[in-house]
């Protein structure tokens, strides 16, 4: 724990604030439970695990677990001491935690039922008064601490614990677009916690306490840098800067998290000096071997590359006559041997021009790029493919690419920082959206092919896969600017081990963690939660046409803001109809893209979903929905109703006025109440553009203006 | 002359180039008749207007003028000498300058005619080989030593020379819209010859070019600061700065250009350390009475304040319930003593609220605010009154207010930075605008009350007027980024001075002593500056509607970019047709602000002009306009073909390499090319917009997409 914890730092400790229980009776009763801690392990990561339940329980039931001697080592110089050495250990209630191999004890309680928890699971058994965590692994472990003080905050009654987990996903990553300014590409909270000034320029108290939030919901991979790599940060894979990232990177490694870095395609010219960067010259290929052996040298488990290339104007092997498939083999051939992958994204389009182009699709652009790559990329290729086609809006349909490929590993990347979504000023819980891509079919095998069981790898029985993630943190001490999209950060994490999981279960445990053991309180933020995304989407651009926002910032209305530009976001919208016909037979095919009966059903003006229905189609304004609204209709309810139920969710956070700490309190509610506002302006320029196009006036006559 | 006007610094001297004449035999003849130059004046403007035509004729002909003895210490120590003391001074050919009072001879020439020059004019005859500049003041002797070195570059012959000139205005200023930071709102030709880095910081000498080329123009009057005065510039009416601000006055003065300060109105709080502003408070007037004492011991001549109050958030009198007479009032009080002026703007209006607002019409806000105030200001307060009731569009009618008040006096202001005319990367010739407002009968006294006379202080009897303008200068080389912005810079000084000299005269001047006497460089570039206002227009917001631009830097097309924001500047383009309703019968009764006949031409459907019917009309896209186009063929026509006539402006440009100096040639292809382009952009962005809202296609069968 460091200072930054103190009085008036509400939010900085967020989900893992370890608030005392309120039954103070029940809660000496549980502390009981757990009078000692001890392991026999000696690793940082088992030692932070202690730590970890030392501080929740303390803080949790006001009576710290004594380390005993045993694991007192494993506790370090700072963890509290057990005065009678030996005393507590294996008497009494306690827990033990750590690994099977060095814990003979832990063995003996759970027997031979422990394979199947893989490198990073772990079993909890509470059983003859000691409450025991075992794994394979020292961050098993630790993921079993975090686990176990979750149910303990989260109210779960831990008397006949018997549980067994192990993630879904091998790669469970977040990409920081942080640069090295200081400053965050779609960052909404402040500066960079990594950077400042053109240094690498950190608190390593913070960094670890961004570790221990990242760790707890399971993360296990981090990207430094932004994946636009600029000058300087092209040079983060040479010498000059490896003692700071490896400092970054010790950090990290003790709570289970791996580090990688964005990097630069054109950096053997940039700053290798070298005249070319293509991919198959023996020179840069060399390049970047010696920069691997340099960079393991400091990092043995360093994570690997992540790379954009030949998208939005990045450098990359097309300048060389060569495709995506040379390029990632010839990094991936650097790391190979270190263990490392190459995590390439598929965001791949770029405007061959300076002015709009109607024709060209951006939707299709990458799975036009790499379906015909399947099978072409080395085994320690990643894929990252965004969830939808185009970028990040609040609905899109799901990406084609996700289990078009089959011998292609895949993660899906999610955006948790909210560039579409409100920017963290507005409250968008994004975990349904995600649920919705995880559970959509891709009828890559049939019927069992789910988005979340093409990217953990089961559908086509590839040996790596997962999910990436934009961050949503900065340097703003509640982290995330808007104290409840926090809630978008712990949900991640939380998917990313566990698809399973519902969204309002994962809120529900947000939202005790967070804020306490309150059900008022709790059961007024899962609802807000829970709402937030429809919400959002009802005042914003309407039945998954998008990018109704400002160019450039993103933020707030503007309908024909990329209706004229160069970047292939069009709508469409006349004094007829709006809409994108992307049908194979009359519009620019992308729904042939889909596989299966999908096709069929985006292709079919009457089967496709009305959510989507303006992704897909052209649409005239009198055309009526499934709903039985018509078009214009629904876009005048939708947007009426939508400001009503942002003003609604300003005033359900006010009820809670003194049940939640007065910073989250006051900062949320300026957010709610920027929102009302904001959304009020949604509605009127929604509204107002598409009555002044159709002329059809509201059936229920409400003003338009 | 400094070191800047050297070989690669073409456009830096502008129209003060003194290109030496091409025929060279000619040349010789002509620079006989000034083999000297003489003066019995002692004082330094008189020695600059010596210095001046030394440099000139000297550079034209290559021989300069042997200053005499008698005008030998007029000219200072750096001028050429006589060799021979007194040996010309009245024999054979030569130049004689100066004010009657000092001058014996110059009585002689003119004799007793010259009382109608004013404090300003000046009188020019030649007569028995002696070329006289008689004058009352110095810098009327200056201006007549501009206009002889004008004559002489524009290849006047002078050998009958009777010319006598007063300016038709008193006040003739620019306001620099320069902060203390070094950055120019609206700048768009580099960063402040004033300022930098929160300092008053200049090279005198620049400022001595700048002076020279505005004198040579007949302004007399300068504000130094941004009309939006922020924290520091509310300091330049406190000792610290006063004497930088001295030492820049010293230097306009030799010029004869006074120098005024934007103020903000809530000093007397923010650096004085009072608890109101308040225009009432008796300390409030010591405070500023105390400041105008302070200025004029170190500036003796200080022209006055300008003032932006009460306007897009500026503070002003409003603040405490006073009004705009009462604020200026005060001010004027202080300076009264002194000869000091206020000039107060007249572009008042306040965004009500954070949203829009369609009921009020802020067009009509400067006439509401101010025409009731008629006669309530001092007689040394003048009104600043912006050419249009909007904000210098490229087409607006004349403002209402100019002529309407009676007992008050009024400058128009134009804005010769090209804020929302292609900010000098479109070539935007503005005198024909400022022609037509200048021409634009007011009806104030029936049938003979243009803007001209309303402002010269005619109309109404008013012993003070004349013109402002925003200065388009910069610390780029060639002042103005676009070389042929500076026409637009000459052409303001040049209207000040003399509003009936017409657009194209003004033109030929400036191309002639730009870029010398080539015939075929002067009719292109006469030809190209007549033709772009109207080209610019043609591509850009049709029918005087305005605001198509983009937000704040209003740089480029944005069609709705205004439409649903907060500022009163909407079009109300809806899928039957476009304009603003501003009639009396039916709309906001702006039109009814007009006198005379005047309101009725506006009011009526049938007779407003075209060019001006959305301005003041809601019209079908079906209208018929006098043209016989309707409205939606007007805007695809002129799209069309304004961005075929900015391509053409390209092509002429090209047509004169090796004509003119390859930097300017070089600096300025590349604006055209840049504006050929953007008009495209320009085009296709109104066309599609009134194609999808109209649904109306091109009767020529062109492309629109």
């Amino acid at each position: 724990m460091n200072e930054q914890q103190q009085e008036g730092q509400a939010g900085y400790r967020a989900w893992l604030a370890y608030h005392p229980r309120m039954d103070s009776a029940a809660s000496k009763e549980e502390s009981l439970r757990y009078a000692w801690i001890a392991s026999d392990d000696r690793d940082d990561t088992v030692r932070a695990a202690i730590t970890e339940i030392v501080e929740g329980i303390g803080t949790m039931y006001g009576a710290a677990p004594r380390i005993s001697a045993t694991a007192t080592d494993a506790a370090g110089e700072n963890g509290p001491r057990d005065s009678e050495p030996n005393a507590a250990y294996g008497a009494g209630p306690g827990i033990l935690v750590g690994t099977f191999a060095a814990n003979e004890r832990l063995r003996d309680i759970f027997g031979v039922e422990v394979a199947e928890l893989g490198r990073e699971g772990f079993a909890i058994r509470a059983k003859d008064g000691v409450t025991a965590i075992g794994a394979h692994t020292p961050v098993g472990a630790l993921y079993g601490a975090f686990h176990l003080l979750r149910l303990l905050a989260t109210g779960i009654d831990e008397s006949e614990l018997e549980i067994v987990e192990r993630p879904a996903n091998k790669l469970r990553m977040i990409n920081q677009w942080d640069n090295i300014d200081g400053s965050i590409e779609r960052g909404y909270a402040g500066s960079s916690i990594f950077y400042k000034d053109d240094e690498i320029d950190f608190d390593p108290a913070r960094i670890r306490d961004y570790a221990r939030l990242l760790a707890s919901t399971g993360i296990n991979a981090i990207a430094i840098n932004n994946v636009n790599a600029h000058r300087l940060e092209s040079r983060f894979v040479t010498g000059d800067y490896l003692p700071r990232i490896a400092e970054l990177a010790a950090i990290f490694r003790v709570y289970g998290i791996r580090l990688l870095l964005s990097i630069n395609f054109a950096a053997p010219i940039e700053v290798g000096g070298l005249p070319t960067a293509d991919p198959l010259d023996a020179d840069v290929k060399r390049w970047w071997r010696e920069r691997a052996a340099d960079i393991y040298a400091a990092i043995p488990d360093f994570g690997g590359f992540l790379v954009k290339a030949d998208s939005e104007n990045r450098p990359g092997p097309f300048t060389y006559g060569r495709g995506h498939a040379e390029g990632a083999n010839m990094l991936a051939e650097a790391l190979e041997a270190h263990g490392g992958l190459v995590v390439w994204r598929c965001f791949v389009y770029n405007c061959k021009q300076d002015w709009r182009d109607r024709k060209t699709d951006r939707a299709r652009a990458a799975y036009d790029h790499f379906l015909p790559l399947d099978g072409a990329f080395r085994d320690n290729v990643v894929l990252q493919i965004k969830n939808g086609p185009m970028d990040f809006q609040v609905r899109e349909p799901v990406s084609p690419l996700l289990g078009a490929m089959e011998r292609t590993n895949q993660v899906v990347e999610f955006q948790i920082t909210q560039e579409y979504t409100g920017q963290q000023r507005h409250l968008c819980y994004l975990v349904p959206q995600w649920k919705t891509v995880l559970d959509f079919e891709t009828r890559a095998l049939g019927e069992a092919s789910p988005v979340k069981r093409v990217v953990d790898g089961s559908v086509h029985g590839r040996a790596l896969g997962g999910f990436a993630a934009v961050s949503n943190i900065g340097a703003d001490t509640n982290w995330t600017g808007h104290p409840l999209a926090q809630s978008n950060l712990y949900g991640y994490g939380r998917l990313a081990w566990n698809p399973e999981l519902s969204a309002e279960a994962i809120a529900e445990e947000w939202a005790l963690q967070t804020f306490g053991s309150n059900r008022q309180v709790a059961d007024a933020v899962v609802d807000m939660l829970m709402d937030s995304l429809d919400i959002y989407e009802s005042y914003t651009a309407p039945l998954g046409v998008g990018w109704m926002v400002n160019p450039n910032h993103h933020y707030g209305p503007n309908v024909d803001g990329y209706e004229y530009d160069k970047w292939g976001t069009y709508h469409f919208a006349d004094r007829d109809g709006v809409g994108v016909d992307r049908t194979v037979l009359s519009g620019t095919g992308y729904a042939g893209q889909y596989m299966g009966a999908n096709a069929g059903t985006y292709e079919s003006f009457a089967e496709c979903p009305d959510e989507l229905l303006l992704f897909f189609h052209h649409v005239p304004y009198g055309h009526r929905l499934k709903s039985g609204l018509t078009v214009i209709q629904h876009i005048y309810d939708t947007h009426f109703d939508g400001a009503l139920r942002a003003a609604g969710l300003a005033e359900r956070w006010a009820s809670l006025e003194g049940l939640v700490p007065a910073d989250d309190y006051d900062e949320a509610l300026a957010r709610f109440r920027e929102q009302a506002e904001h959304a009020k302006e949604w509605r009127d320029r929604i509204n107002t553009y598409f009555y002044r196009k159709s002329g059809v006036p509201d059936e229920r006559g409400r003003t338009i203006y």
